[in-house]
């Protein structure tokens, strides 16, 4: 059996304590791998009580012993803990999130924990607390010592796998950065974590227009024929099962979605609004091609909504079974 | 009761002819509204034996007489026919096609037909048959008299309804192309049709962000500050219940889709992309601001599965029944 996989909290005022105590609670139903959460003790407590649930969490001392409490309470692992306070958030409340977010990771990189499931954070307010990185992704991916650029964003749920190829950019500065090469790396990375952590033997890689109807033949646009079909040359001439590029609007349609095992976009709205309109309460943001497994849910901290007892546990629970599902492939092999 | 509406055939060698068969044979368990074929006679009833359909077909010499035939009978109007030939698109079946719209259209514009759902062409085979408008949006637009740009499209499906502000231009063009008067008027064109013909005293439009996170303040693209912001500015002024700009990717999720009657994307995947990925079989392509009322399966003429058995009639019979209680609100106020 691998190791147990690491939880962090998230921005404690959000949503991410009471879905993770949630999460614990549906671990029989859900047939949940074995997680503990870093840190928090009381807070969990404290907020699957606001919840509704009944919640036993247990300190244990390594992650080894978590296997043998996870059937009877929440391990916890490390003593960082604080006040529950849903809906406000506080320098304590980021600096909570930081400790455990940095905790999990380097227990997952020593190999203590099978992998990373990150709670949900505030970007701007843990920047307030000594955060330098543009996200959990870029952090994560240099605990592991590798660069941004080699971490791959991957969006997933019961209806549809995506990368975006392009991601935090104004849109109008997307045609200028994408390149072939840039298609490429990121498409290899993609299909090797497919293969590797996903059980896909040979995965099909769909690869999306940049415009409309992908250009006409050239009509609206030359990035198909300039870029994108290059790209897809290359990779198929490398054995990888690339197509495209196809026009973006059917793509994601239900007779298209069989065809392939994951849609390569060119921009962050075009792999997040098919995802989201499809899959909005399971969507799973996964980082690929990192030494270490790293799931999460696809949803924010909803300060708004925290201990309300209505935020939907559906993306935590599904981050969970990820990440045990890509580690029991990768370490039981 | 309005008048009955006109449908177009369509390419006859695509799949308009079987859905107009297969639409009209289910006119009682779908509670379709009275339409009648424009030209096609002989070629419906071979395009609905190959689906193996009892269709039986009646020529009618005016659209009046449409009621009395289609408890019946497909009415028939007008004596253009010709061979079927599904898959195998030619000079003939584009020319029948553009008679058949060009009667249609000239029969609504005369208030003959309450309204015209038109069959899927190929615009490029059509051009070749002395087709000159880019669509047949814009082809029925100038047969109302009215400017290419007073035409606003919009799709519509059971979930959703959007309206593309930009529509067939490259990506890299749209930034350019969006101001906050091009947002105002296709705003503006589309509360007003949502108003007379859908029935919704003051439509809530959910006007979209161009940049991923809306932007997020400005780091990723001006445009929602410079160019959307203003334009939901100016249409609250004039009493119009616009919201936004919304975050795309956020935008089409299943609980936000009930906050609002319309979403106005600001370029063509951005409105077909969720569009396809929710409705794809029963998406309607409606052309708002016209005198007439205007409906379209939004789907193409689908050579590759013509006389198959296959195609799937539900945008068709959604197209229909759209124009049809368009029409009863219309015209029977």
């Amino acid at each position: 059996m691998p190791a147990p996989l690491a939880v962090s909290l998230g921005d404690t005022a959000g949503i991410g304590p009471e879905l993770l105590a949630e999460a614990w609670a549906r671990r029989h139903e859900e047939r949940l791998p074995v997680f503990f959460a870093v840190g928090g003790m009381r807070l969990l407590e404290a907020a699957a009580k606001q919840r509704g649930l009944a919640l036993r969490a247990q300190q244990i001392a390594n992650p080894a012993e978590a296997a043998n409490v996870f059937a009877e309470a929440l391990p916890v692992l490390g003593d960082a803990d604080g006040a529950y306070t849903p809906g406000e958030p506080s320098c304590e409340t980021s600096a909570l999130a930081f400790a455990s977010l940095q905790e999990a990771a380097r227990l997952t990189v020593a190999g203590e924990a099978s992998g990373i499931v990150t709670g949900p954070i505030a970007k701007s307010r843990l920047a307030e607390v000594g955060f330098t990185h543009p996200g959990q992704t870029e952090f994560v991916a240099e605990a592991c010592g590798v660069a941004p650029e080699g971490a791959v964003m991957m969006l997933a749920g019961p209806s549809l796998r995506t990368v975006p190829i392009t991601v935090h950019t104004a849109l109008a500065k997307v045609p200028g950065l994408l390149t072939t090469n840039l298609i490429i790396r990121k498409a290899r990375i993609t299909a090797e974590a497919l293969r590797r952590d996903f059980g896909l033997a040979s995965p099909r890689l769909a690869i999306a227009a940049l415009n409309p109807h992908a250009g006409e033949n050239g009509r609206m646009g030359d990035e198909e024929a300039r870029i994108i079909v290059p790209a897809v040359a290359a990779l198929r001439a490398e054995g990888i099962e690339a197509t495209g590029p196809h026009p973006a609007d059917a793509l994601f349609a239900p007779h298209e979605r069989p065809r392939y095992d994951i849609a390569l976009c060119m921009y962050h709205d075009q792999a997040l609004i098919p995802l989201k309109a499809l899959d909005f309460d399971a969507g799973v943001n996964a980082t690929l091609g990192l030494p270490i497994i790293r799931t999460s849910p696809d949803h924010g901290t909803a300060f708004a909504i925290a201990g309300k007892r209505i935020a939907n546990p559906g993306a935590t629970i599904a981050a969970i079974r990820m990440a045990g599902e890509c580690a029991a492939r990768r370490f039981s092999a």
